[in-house]
């Protein structure tokens, strides 16, 4: 399997990371790719019309895409190591839905940040997006609880959307006041998983 | 159970046709909230600190989000009619994701051009959603297999994200030159979850 990534996107991070964890990494390929919402890439919008990574390649051919599609792909491959079943399986997959839109919040702030020329930025829409981040923050904090075994899919998407702030939003200063959250990414920033995968 | 939800929104209705199709529409009461990225909803905010439509509040208390995992809850409720096991889960998950990747492109390109101040709009922004949904729709119309017995989640999804276009993008003309869309569109559109639920 071949995955499109790129080195700054934290949904490819959140991927990888699982494909660590899921005993998956030495059969993927990972090939880096640059794509940007006001441009196209050819070999990323032949796989995937919406130009976006993560994307995987399968073997015979197909595509699959988004990070939520890949990550139930790669749990179903390792026989169930990033999902839990049962009960625990709905916490599990609200706070990856609760990670992936803290990603999204600051992937439209940095967009607007970064990208969009500086005359044509509108600070409500900046102030929005930062108040989701700000918010998820605060739930996570008062309401999560790390997979007592294995890492699994809340945990990962979780440490990968805090590591982006710390990528893209040091300023944000995202740990103050929330001394669980910030214990929970310093232990898991220590994994291999993530070590492999550090943002570029 | 109660789906906080937007009658605008094509995630609320994604979920809301999924709830019709799977037989489990009575047992929701759908709750209507108004949200925007510029400002706090503080009802939908203490239930998804994203403050978006679609939020399922479970009996509970608990609170599943985004649509991906309420429609994920909604299948299982009903043993399985939303998803199909085996080789054919991933391409309707791939359907999903892609029709929603429509749908955030979409909704981007809508507040750029209805909310967003007119003085701070950046045409290459917009160009670049409106790509996504062009290039989506080239995808769906050379490759989407329309399920052959009851509709499941690629459909349902590939049919909310039109119906938005019908009703944000008419302009967009998106028939022109994909008529096996437009077919599917047409049969579709005239089902009684369609029906129950068109946007407002």
């Amino acid at each position: 399997m071949k995955l499109l990534s790129s080195g700054a996107s934290p949904y490819a991070r959140k991927v990888a990371v699982a494909a660590h964890e899921a005993g998956l990494i030495d059969r993927i390929e990972i090939v880096s790719v640059t794509v940007s919402p006001v441009s196209v890439n050819p070999e990323v919008s032949a796989a995937n019309p919406l130009t976006k990574v993560p994307t995987l390649l399968l073997d015979d051919g197909a595509a699959l895409f988004d990070s939520r599609v890949i990550v139930d792909y790669l749990d179903e491959l390792s026989g169930g190591r990033l999902v839990p079943a049962g009960a625990a399986r709905w916490p599990a997959l609200r706070d990856q839905a609760a990670a992936d839109g803290l990603m999204d919040a600051a992937l439209l702030a940095r967009y607007e940040r970064a990208l969009r020329p500086e005359a044509l930025r509108w600070a409500e829409w900046d102030a929005g997006q930062i108040g989701k981040i700000e918010r998820a923050l605060d739930t996570f904090e008062a309401g999560f609880t790390p997979s007592a075994r294995a890492p699994q899919i809340g945990d990962i998407a979780l440490a990968c959307a805090l590591s982006y702030l710390d990528f893209r939003f040091a300023d944000l200063g995202w740990r103050n006041g929330r001394s669980r959250l910030a214990a929970f990414a310093e232990a898991f920033n220590a994994r291999p998983s993530m070590q492999a995968t550090q943002p570029a």
